[in-house]
């Protein structure tokens, strides 16, 4: 029986409520540095991989930076994390504490998949012990380069043009079209839908339990 | 000289840059209540009034609330963003502890006007004595409803329909409508171009300098 793609799934503001936490840690971890930067700027870059972010932010005010630099603002950046991502995990977005910026899973019926760099976060998502996952440091670059996306349909023995990325942020649907998977905008990320679409996201759905009510709409065969 | 029309400016996320800490500091208060509702969430409801905020909310996730736990929950949500709303103000986008939901004000050589709850929060934005303020408690109804606006254009002594309202969230446009002016959005409270246009805006700019370079094209003349 034909049961259509498989879902490579985001993890941080896709599985995790977390991206509010992480754009505020951001802001703290850059005014620390010295840097002043309006928040919304920093939430339209998150997502995409810590370095590149930092580089593209300093970009936009126009001053050069050692990686020295972006090393010494990802680690401000994520103690403010660790303090600000407290409460307890909820539905689909479990606030995972040090939970690190996200990749890629696949997670369902078929076969779950899922990305970050802390076990302990991922215990709290209740992904399963079938859940596997692809961290930032198995593949050399992140979002919005595809490796995480292919990483993770090499893994599970698929061909990627048969995945379906699922992402909250427009460097999903980038990342998923550069592997040439199909990809599905969530609004949990704090985009709106027509950003998401520009970006090419083939459906936007609001948050995983919604993509799941609809699993139809994206090629997926449920009941007969 | 005909110099075109005055700015009614929305206050928290269009000239301070509080949006992500209004945010955070209403999800701790709802979790603090029991309720766990997603972040985004949260954020596409900012900017309109606290009251019917809160009822929004309440309503999506079906609980019934009385006005008791209004009031409670917007008395915590006011604690967390005193903790939150930290570090020293950012040109137009000091950061003012304490400071109320947004309102209306004009800004500019032409007429000074701006809204808020704490003369403390104004003074950090460098108005200037000049700067003519609204508050919360001076009408009747908040945004959505028009009479922010309407009371701004009062005091200035100009008809409504010649003023432009400038706001950050999807509640400016449509409070500008309903008062019959013009709206323009900011990208600063974090929505997306394409939600602020949906909404009534007419232009949308990056943040208040950004509409400053343009004023032209919202109908200001500028240079003779």
């Amino acid at each position: 029986m034909r049961t259509g793609p498989a879902f490579l799934f985001d993890l941080d503001g896709t599985l995790v409520d977390s991206v509010y936490q992480h754009v505020l840690a951001w802001r703290e971890a850059l005014e620390q540095s010295g840097i002043e930067l309006a928040v919304w700027r920093i939430h339209r870059r998150i997502g995409m991989s810590g370095g590149l972010f930092v580089n593209a932010l300093l970009r936009e005010i126009g001053r050069a930076v050692t990686s020295d630099d972006v090393t010494h603002i990802q680690r401000l950046h994520a103690e403010a994390y660790a303090r600000l991502a407290t409460g307890s995990p909820a539905s689909w977005c479990a606030r995972v504490a040090g939970a690190p910026l996200a990749t890629g899973c696949a997670l369902g019926r078929r076969n779950k998949w899922t990305s970050g760099n802390s076990a302990p976060g991922l215990d709290l998502l209740g992904l399963g012990p079938q859940a596997s996952v692809i961290t930032r440091d198995e593949v050399q670059y992140a979002k919005p380069d595809p490796d995480l996306f292919l990483a993770a349909a090499s893994r599970l023995g698929m061909p990627i043009d048969e995945a379906v990325v699922v992402g909250d942020s427009i460097w999903d649907p980038l990342a998923a079209r550069r592997a040439r998977a199909l990809g599905v905008g969530l609004l949990s990320g704090g985009y709106g839908q027509d950003e998401l679409e520009r970006a090419g996201a083939y459906r936007v759905y609001q948050d995983p339990a919604d993509l799941l009510r609809h699993l139809d709409e994206v090629g997926v065969r449920t009941g007969g």
